[in-house]
């Protein structure tokens, strides 16, 4: 299990670039580097610098810019390629290569014995210029396990320094990245990334079982943006990581995670998913009434994320039909209102009755508690405490 | 493994409503029960009849409707609170407990003796009233084991019909649910149901691990709606079933889901989150230069999900600078253009020069297509065969 022990590999620059609607300029990669430098992943992944003229000054724009955190561009299994991603003076090569008989029919159309010989003449190459290797295969649940160790099994005698694992269409489960990543870390004895799309929804946890079977770096992008609907998110892999053991995370500024977040989905024209991880908007709330009881009582009986270590707060809601007179009793005691139990409880049942004609507000909510208050005999109020005569 | 013959379990209209926004109307519970059946869910779930007085009314008027799917309502484990949920006219019962020591502690304050004890007094009372019992604990990965079987065995002894295990929290991950679910087959007879939350990002791989141990019903909301950041989507569950044979959800009507997550966004006043399974924007849509060849050649490349299975389309983009020349080759073809690959590949780069000076447009791209084709000699435009004389 690495979980005490693993490295990001943000890839919001390279991943996140081919969503749909990204087009960074480079001041914002800069921006989005920068931001990553502070919330402290181990490393960012960029665009390989052959895509275009900006690719390439912007990757070596970004190596230049001396941040802690480590640099990496990606690029396909060719001489040329690599050539141009190591003159940039990035920190390391990610380099990919398709294994499926899908991608090897459809795609490069390349044989297993012919992606070895092109490994290997890159890695000969590249293990001469002092950058970190990484070797990863593409659509590698799709692919052969047989091919796929073959390949492994080679590049690890070469030194490379990671091997990855990529779920490019997202169509693997969490059993299966356990099982894969466990016979993977038998064979060799590089570090092992794992890559995956959340076609089917299992990005987060696919991510987490190759990290319990021994991966050791894992890729994200903020919001998870990416090809199709994104890869693992860099905030759901936090929160994930964060319930087994707030302290595996602490290594990183979680306060810095909301900025993030709203700096994407802005320079992406989207909106933060309504029930993204940490950052939605719903993700701190409580609403039933068995729900906040419990919560007014102690928070981690419906919360696993504390709020305040994400430098947010939580918000009960009570203004429904759903609300119970615990609820009730909070607000009133927030707003310095005496009732008795007897008090909230009929409040209680008028908010209930209220909330089933119209949507009903917090100030609604306020108005029934001070006019019950308001409703008290005068020698009842005269007790109230938070009126104590000066 | 059960996914060859598993129910969904819809409670949009119970957990959903537990979302922070959702005030669902009489008519509109009814529009979304009317929707799910024409889906062809197995059952829905319902608010318990005790939360207020219109929550009793709208499950008795959908308990008339007179659906295919079955419908329950959620009740806590008491005796009066049962009652009232017969009397509604529902198909089954659901009855909760929370078992774990938080919210032993800090909720209800019982004993595990005493739960068994409330359990057996409510499911006497409702065997004898011909409908669908359902048990399940509440925060159930944060209670003992043992505590656990020993009120899951009581509660199967009476003849309950399903076991309920539920992911509160959202804290579970999916090899701890298969653990726990497989432990569970060998001790009871009855079916059994997984309710998950996501806070951590597994509530579908959690969903579909229970199926893998043996789990026969899994909750649902749609959009995955409920408390906090809310639990298993219904999209997001039948895509991870459809990634493994199609056959799986060929039961339910998957062109309607896009109108299921347009509706409930409206209710609730969401966005579809821009990364949501099948139904947000950028599912199907493919940009980098690598991936857009092979999807044209072939979509399983790089698509697991048909879009075509859900009335949706696919959609490549080409405007950018990740653009490769055989995406620009086809969109030459769709505008029945004929150029060379060596007049193509000049376009792939023009394209790229633009698109680092700002964003590009697909006219952008066709323009310089047409201009290419208009610059050709006439000769060679004289045997374009698309423009063959009458």
């Amino acid at each position: 299990m690495s979980l005490e022990k693993f490295s990001i590999i943000e890839s919001t620059l390279r991943e996140g670039e081919q969503f749909v609607n990204a087009f960074f300029t480079t001041e914002q990669k800069i921006r989005i580097a920068s931001l990553l430098d502070a919330f402290g992943v181990e490393y960012i992944e960029m665009t390989t610098p052959c895509a275009s003229p900006q690719s390439e000054r912007d990757c070596a724009a970004i190596a230049k810019l001396g941040l802690k955190t480590k640099t990496l561009t990606h690029t396909r299994c060719n001489l040329e390629d690599v050539k141009l991603a190591v003159e940039t003076g990035v920190n390391g090569v990610d380099v990919v290569i398709g294994t499926s008989s899908k991608l090897r029919d459809f795609s490069h159309g390349r044989s297993i014995n012919q992606i070895i010989d092109l490994a290997q003449e890159v890695f000969e190459y590249l293990r001469k210029q002092n950058v970190e290797m990484r070797f990863s295969t593409e659509d590698t649940l799709r692919s052969d396990p047989e091919d796929l160790f073959q390949v492994y099994e080679a590049v690890d005698k070469i030194g490379v320094h990671r091997v990855g694992i990529a779920d490019t269409v997202g169509i693997g489960n969490p059993r299966q990245i356990y099982d894969l990543v466990s016979q993977l870390r038998k064979r060799v004895k590089a570090d092992i990334e794992f890559h995956g799309h959340n076609d089917t929804g299992c990005a987060i946890a696919n991510a987490f079982a190759a990290l319990e079977a021994g991966a050791t770096h894992i890729d994200t992008t903020i919001l998870g943006i990416g090809e199709r609907n994104g890869i693992t998110s860099l905030g759901g892999l936090v929160a994930r990581i964060y319930s087994v053991n707030p302290e595996y995370v602490a290594k990183y500024q979680l306060p810095l995670l909301m900025h993030l977040d709203q700096v994407i989905a802005r320079l992406v024209n989207v909106d933060i998913p309504f029930n993204n991880y940490i950052t939605g908007f719903s993700a701190f709330t409580h609403k039933a009434g068995i729900h906040t009881k419990a919560v007014l009582n102690n928070p981690s009986t419906y919360e696993v994320l504390k709020p305040e270590d994400f430098g947010l707060t939580r918000y009960i809601h009570i203004a429904h039909r759903l609300t119970g007179w615990n609820a009730i009793r909070y607000r009133a005691d927030q707003l310095g209102l005496e009732l008795t139990d007897e008090e909230i409880k009929h409040i209680t049942e008028e908010v209930k009755t209220l909330a089933d004609l119209h949507p009903l507000t917090l100030d609604e909510v306020d108005s029934l508690l001070h006019a019950m208050r308001n409703s008290q005999p005068e020698t009842e109020a005269a007790t109230d405490t938070t009126f104590e005569p000066a």
